[in-house]
């Protein structure tokens, strides 16, 4: 959940409290577990939230209404930003939550697991959940997905003149002929388009055409 | 992976296998677990594969092109839907993968995690990648749109023929010095992987590069 970014963590009725074991896997995010909120019944632990979701893998025979993770990251968002807290249930890792303790729930988050081995342990569900909801802060952010290339992107002109330096040099190698249907030339740009290649390849590239000019035509 | 319904797990120089611990926590997967494939380079298990995707959470000197788990998945389906295998890569749980695994790949799935806080360990990402992969095929599977048109993709192995057809052609021409350091190539693998050509595209790009070579031997 921390690498998430996701801080509040609520415990209810812990085996054990501390618990050197935990505080050890918990490397890196152990001050969320140091800072987890205590709680003897789910209710204490939900009191002040106003969408609790839970999790179950068992949506078989329960009457709630049963949405997808994405769609519950989005549903929490919007209670959150309300001004109230919300809250995702998960269950303890083989039994997973009780009915009653379902009662304090808006809905049921079914994860689409295969019908064929649905059993996900608890640290996967989490992850889950929290990634979608991730996804969510971040869309709302307006964050867009970096382009990672780190130069600017070659303009179109710089690609037109690749065209042309492509198509003289391959005509002068005679694996091209203008003559015939030009069905070459719009697969290799469609190839360049789909590339989009930055400064520093546009330059390579360049590069690599002239030189292959000049070695043509020393001949 | 189980979970989300894959079944295709290769490993690239497994320190032990079979491994009892590995088989034991494997519970209920460990189907998985006995069936997968045993490499001993990330190119022997990549050599049939058209789309081939790596995660990292570590910035590169030479970026790749960054995509979402989401954008990933489409992708892999896409590839997959068209004859060809595709692959996620998972580096080993601290080192994470190295730049020389990375050549082989057409991108770099980045997960959102949080900048303060972004090393998931590896079953969280195998999980996430795999959850978004489980969503992709569900969402296809009603649809009639998404069938890929066109050729298959050309295969690993045939990529790194091309590397090698280009590395020779442009050594042969001065425009590259196999001395000089090696960033170069790199940077052109990185967009033939990103090109991500199909077989005709293939093919084209072999007969430019045999009539390329035919011209500058002439001289």
């Amino acid at each position: 959940m921390k690498t998430m970014g996701m801080s509040q963590l609520a415990l209810v009725a812990p085996r054990g409290y501390p618990c050197a074991e935990a505080t050890a896997r918990a490397s890196g995010a152990d001050d969320v577990l140091a800072r987890a909120e205590i709680h003897t019944t789910v209710l204490d632990a939900v009191r002040n939230c106003g969408c609790v979701l839970a999790t179950s893998s068992r949506t078989r025979n329960i009457p709630w209404p049963i949405i997808r993770p994405a769609q519950a990251a989005a549903e929490l968002l919007r209670s959150a930003r309300s001004g109230t807290s919300a809250a995702v249930l998960f269950g303890p890792e083989h039994a997973g939550l009780k009915n009653s303790d379902m009662e304090f729930c808006n809905a049921v988050i079914e994860i689409p697991a295969t019908p064929a081995f649905p059993s996900l342990n608890l640290a996967a569900a989490v992850q889950i959940v929290c990634y979608e909801l991730r996804k969510a802060v971040m869309e709302s952010a307006g964050s867009t997905v970096g382009q990672a290339t780190g130069a600017p992107g070659a303009t179109a002109d710089q690609i037109q003149l690749l065209y042309q330096l492509l198509e003289r040099y391959i005509s002068q190698i005679g694996y091209y002929h203008p003559g015939k249907p030009r069905l070459l030339m719009r697969r290799l740009k469609r190839m360049f388009n789909r590339l989009q290649p930055d400064q520093n390849e546009y330059n390579i590239l360049r590069g690599i055409l002239a030189a292959a000019e000049k070695a043509a035509r020393k001949k």
